[in-house]
């Protein structure tokens, strides 16, 4: 398969710093769309396996998969994008399509696993990784890829590919809506999305934080309360009240306090992912039949709905934008929970 | 109130066993119904109860809430029933049918909260708890009385009242349905209804147990497979197999190696309450939008539902019948495991 070298940034092993690197990109196959990165959104997971914290990477990583950029070319068999189109790359750029839960839209759990944006087995360049958004350009099967709404601002549209679906998918699923009391646990990232989407879905947002600090934050971002979650008494106020709660926290935390203000047959949707388990309490569940689930990401045409609906609704990430030399930087900071609310790398930093 | 002295077999404290003592029943009310009690299951919560196992009780404790036998006399706006009638008394004996959940028949999770039939404040009588099956009569409003299918042998009857519907009542909110694979964890009171239950509801049921003694007790029961849960390899062949699972064990037990046999979207119901929290790890629920859920008992139209549907598919409880005096005897089999799978009370042992 023809290959073409593109400047990249990403490391190659898990204990040293991102730099610039050269990479290998496959020449656009009849069904692909080679786009121009403008903008990439910098996630957790980048860090996570950029340092091996979920198990070996494959090097060299190059991470990114919050990805917004323009086509530059199209393979002879392309019907849905032209050149110039701006376009959106989330976590899946390929899935088997065959399993039942492809055909369901759901590549984000196909039977096989879904080829992830960086660090999944390339199945174009056997025996490479495939490579994500920290780089010049990439290309991408045209059924992974997303149309952009044009009312938005691009660089503040790239979060939406990774912590806007993580968010929208479980807020669709659990049928979130007009009236509805949701609580939405953890302002960062994730959270910061969540509430967004809560409320233009139309539902009454109770936001949980740890610190006071974040009231008057919750409040702009449209929460309609902020609960100061280790104050049993506030906590007490919500006890059986919620339909719904969305937990974007990944450090541990008592999940059955939390379980505690849903009403009956409401469900706690988990997107982050503490690293030890959570404990659960049978009582927390049995009593009101409470459900307590995780949730990943979203499918290729449920992260298009979720752009569309963004794009009607005038939602973007709030974000702090980053020249690519300052990602090592950026890491520390995400780290200590110091951004409001999403780093995104303007590529053109990497281009000059 | 007007009220007539029964006999009855309860405990007046925690720390003794049950003996016979008479109670008082009020009159029936013009939308009661008498019933002279034929025969009574016996529930972990019966235990639980007579001995404050679950927080202090209010003594004097009669348990009993699978009740079967035969209206003796109705009050004077009774509608649904007639003195002969053979009926049902289950854990729920009246509710505040004003609230959101009562209105929608899920009275077992009313507002305010449902009446239990045994150790819950008397509504008729001020300052005295209710009393349950182990007694000659009980009195109850119409609302809450179940009819029993004429084709059920009445004694085996008694445990659809409490195990059955506590199976029935997750097995149909998620929607089990022909074709589907259901494990069912546990094979005990709880658990050998819900493998025959599943079944009737054309399901390919899985039953998990620690010991190989009972793999043919559970193909008896209709089980169409068996497997060791402490054996990794069995375990492993079940690995994202399973659309629902039904947990009825109350002991601590590994709830994620259960969880990761569950297909995309899949429901794992815990009816069971061990003590110590459940450690779930969020792996175990994120990758395939998968649920931990609790479920309890069921309502009263969902009950009767329950018992035509047993009576449509010929299922009753498999019981070892005792005589009221040997009920401390069946406590200490039951807390030991031992007894195939219920102990039904003659209640005419009482009498005599």
């Amino acid at each position: 398969m023809e290959t073409k070298q593109v400047k990249a940034y990403g490391t190659e092993a898990a204990e040293v710093p991102l730099n610039g690197l050269d990479i290998n990109r496959r020449k656009p196959t009849p069904h692909d769309v080679e786009i121009d990165i403008l903008y990439c959104g910098v996630c957790h997971s980048d860090i996570h396996t950029a340092r091996s914290e979920w198990g070996p990477s494959m090097y060299p990583v190059v991470p990114g998969h919050e990805i917004v950029g323009k086509i530059i070319s199209v393979g002879d068999h392309v019907t849905k994008f032209k050149v110039g189109d701006v376009v959106g790359v989330g976590c899946i750029v390929d899935s088997c399509r065959e399993c039942e839960y492809c055909k369901e839209g759901l590549e984000q759990y196909c039977e096989p696993g879904m080829t992830g944006t960086y660090n999944a087995p390339d199945k174009h360049l056997p025996g490479n990784p495939t490579f994500g958004g920290y780089s010049e350009s990439i290309v991408v099967d045209e059924n992974y890829v997303l149309r952009i709404p044009e009312n938005l601002d691009l660089a503040a549209t790239a979060p939406l590919l990774c912590a806007g679906i993580t968010t929208y998918s479980p807020l669709h699923h659990w049928k979130v809506s007009e009236g509805q009391k949701v609580g939405v646990v953890g302002i960062g990232g994730l959270g910061h999305m969540a509430i967004k989407i809560a409320k233009a879905m139309g539902a009454h947002v109770i936001a949980f934080t740890t610190s006071e600090s974040k009231f008057a934050e919750a409040q702009r971002l449209g929460a309609d309360e902020v609960v100061l979650s280790k104050d049993a008494e506030q906590m007490a106020k919500y006890r059986g009240k919620l339909h719904f709660i969305l937990d974007a926290v990944s450090a541990e935390h008592d999940i059955n306090a939390y379980l505690a203000l849903l009403r009956v047959d409401g469900s706690l949707a988990l997107v982050g992912a503490p690293e030890q388990p959570l404990p659960v309490a049978a009582f927390s569940l049995i009593p009101k039949r409470k459900t307590f689930a995780g949730s990943m990401i979203g499918g290729i045409a449920e992260t298009q709905e979720m752009l569309d609906f963004c794009g009607k609704h005038n939602i973007t990430a709030d974000i702090e934008m980053i020249d690519i030399n300052n990602i090592n930087e950026a890491y520390e900071r995400m780290i200590k929970g110091d951004v409001k609310y999403r780093f995104v790398i303007d590529m053109a930093s990497l281009k000059n």
